[in-house]
């Protein structure tokens, strides 16, 4: 077998079998074949397409490059959650706790945030003490006994995904629904995942800016799930602006827990009811989404959601009593206030800027190696659709140094658009595909 | 300026622009930028394609990325040609000496041969004591002194060209027309032409298989020569039998001195006095295309052509008694003879397969590093459309080694179609584009 006649046979729009798709794959990951053969050949799919049987291949291919979890010694079905990222979308934060308390075991590996979105492990680091990095033997460990462990990716998984990912990235074949999905999918499946549950974002904040192409990502994602016999199912839903009102490390930990505490209800809670919902069912937990919906919703009610959050914080080290007082997470002093300059509707809140804007303020990283600050961050006060007179409070902006911040600011305020026109709303939920 | 935008804009279906074009090529030779970027372009090209304006840029960046020769010194205009490849196609060496005996220059550099098509340096070799190796000066004097002069390529030439032609080999990005053409044209512009003729060849021997495919090309060619200030014409010509009887060094060096003593004609012969005619014509030599084949025939039949390859070969320290006496010429001396195994028309004549067996012998190279025997070879006696008996003589296989013989013949016969059925005859010139 000749990695040249694997691109010629793509380049011509041809199938590629699994023989050769596991020939590249594991040759490029071994070092024999070079990357600029690869980069030709993700440019020849880019074009020619993959069908989904040899997406699903693709995907296996990856998730078995390097170490698999083996979440087995855990009884149940282990369903896992993803979201394609967005900002102020805490929702791991949320519906985990909550699941678990349903009596279904999350074991879940987070990632850090790129670029404008932020990352669970970011958030769950702004716990003072909480640890995200456990031993593997402590991961399963922890969620025997109390059902839940959030942590960070330890061990050599999917070294495919990101050797081809890193390669798609300098060479302009990221934007192509297959590759997205099977590098998705792939990791999910190494983190041990028997179910999934996606969360697909689509707006001006989200990869995926159409509703078009949000479905049709999450069409890729559930047929790979269904070919490589993991059950899945994917929400597409709104990121035209932020989920939540917080955006930041320390104000997102701050504002998921006001939810499970039943403090604050709002387009985070309601998603996070539904993600839920799809994983009670893909569990067997529930015989429908609303009969999930109420068994998450009664969990919410009734305190066990947070009461898991603070075992799980203190299972992995960190101060559970920041559930019951969210101040002693550390919160920048400096509040600066940002008001409206004129009356109208919030016509639109570009979820991208008002991330960008955040990450100004040091809550992102640029590189993975960039340090990030936990306590700065913004909260909004308004919502799209919502009427604003001119002096209201949009946001307060949690600071701890100045040399961007009048870049933050401007970058903020071009995010906002008030006009004297009413929006047409937006479905928070446009749909499922499963 | 960045590579990776370079990328996702031709990704995307936009036009580069000349300092794109640039920047790339330039990078690439200067090793900034890698192979994986530049392999991903080029497959966006194979897809998007490029304009003309794109193609001629791309060119002339290609060309002027080395040392480019200076035939200033030679009066007069440099007219280049140039096959793009097929099988006993020894046309430079029946037309260069014809044109020279009509008043234009050749200063041409020649190259090997690779795969199933054979070079004129190898061929020029089989002349004992031939030296292609010339320095640029005493290239320049031998082509004032006597008017031509063949050579190997010397020096830096078209650097960049070598380097993405070697990346396109392996990432299946070579059958792209402009890809081709601004590789070819890059050559020949490199190598001081002033004007070009080109031969484009189609059928079963040729790199371009379908007449329009050739054309297609041709146009291509041609449009690039016009835009960067350099006549171009291109024949498309028939390669879907061998051009010449002889296939292998020597023997088509003997078949070259035969046609140019007027000891005999054929196809060889006709395309011959065709370009040479359209080399006179873009030489200003001659008012049209007819006036220009009877300058060719009169040099020809009064043999001042086959002077002038005597004066080549000993002016480039080669024995030119071979002119006079083609026995001197290195043949191997065991000759085993191919016959029909049934009576019919000779249907069709693969010219790959009879390259592919010549080079069994031992008449081809594999890699620019493997030695050929230059007496080896096969010298047809039958052309497609002529009757058969069974037990006729098809060609006379010239051999100096045993092992890859059976798979030569083998090879050989399954190149000869005999069918009772009268083949439609082709067109030996398909047509010229100017």
């Amino acid at each position: 077998m000749r990695m040249l006649d694997i691109i010629l046979k793509k380049r011509n729009g041809e199938e590629l079998t699994k023989e050769e798709i596991d020939f590249w794959v594991k040759g490029y990951v071994a070092g024999h074949i070079p990357d600029y053969q690869v980069s030709a050949l993700l440019m020849a799919i880019f074009f020619q397409g993959m069908t989904g049987r040899e997406t699903a291949d693709l995907t296996m291919a990856m998730a078995y490059s390097g170490d698999v979890v083996d979440l087995s010694p855990i009884p149940g079905v282990k369903v896992d959650k993803h979201s394609t990222g967005g900002v102020g979308d805490t929702t791991t934060l949320v519906v985990a706790p909550l699941v678990v308390a349903c009596g279904v075991p999350v074991a879940k590996m987070s990632g850090r945030g790129l670029g404008h979105t932020g990352g669970t492990i970011d958030k769950l680091e702004s716990v003072p003490g909480f640890n995200p990095f456990q031993s593997n033997q402590d991961f399963i460990r922890i969620v025997k006994e109390i059902g839940i462990a959030i942590v960070g990716q330890t061990g050599n998984l999917v070294p495919a995904d990101k050797l081809i990912y890193a390669l798609r990235d300098v060479t302009g074949t990221v934007e192509h629904k297959s590759l997205i999905a099977s590098s998705i999918m792939s990791k999910k499946i190494a983190a041990g995942a028997d179910a999934i549950v996606l969360d697909v974002k689509t707006g001006s904040g989200a990869f995926m800016e159409s509703v078009e192409d949000a479905f049709s990502l999450a069409q890729e994602m559930v047929n790979v799930g269904n070919r490589v016999g993991r059950k899945t199912a994917a929400l597409v839903t709104d990121m035209s602006q932020p989920l939540g009102m917080a955006v930041g490390n320390a104000l997102e930990v701050r504002e998921a827990i006001e939810i499970l505490k039943g403090d604050r209800t709002g387009a985070l809670m309601d998603v996070s009811l539904v993600l839920g919902a799809y994983m009670l069912f893909m569990a067997g937990r529930c015989s429908g989404i609303e009969q999930g919906e109420d068994m998450i919703r009664e969990a919410l009610y009734s305190g066990r959601g947070a009461d898991k959050l603070k075992e799980m914080i203190q299972a992995q080290g960190g101060d559970q009593r920041v559930v019951d007082d969210p101040s002693l997470l550390p919160l920048a002093d400096n509040v600066i206030v940002i008001k409206a300059e004129q009356d109208g509707y919030i016509y639109s809140i570009d979820a991208r800027r008002v991330g960008h804007a955040a990450h100004l303020l040091g809550a992102g990283r640029n590189t993975k190696d960039d340090a990030i600050d936990h306590r700065v961050g913004i909260v909004l006060h308004k919502r799209v659709g919502e009427t604003v007179r001119k002096g209201d409070v949009l946001a307060d902006f949690y600071v701890t140094r100045e040399n961007l911040l009048e870049r933050a600011v401007d970058t903020f305020k071009r995010a906002f658009v008030i006009k004297q026109e009413r929006p047409k709303p937006k479905p928070l939920v446009y749909g499922v595909v499963t």
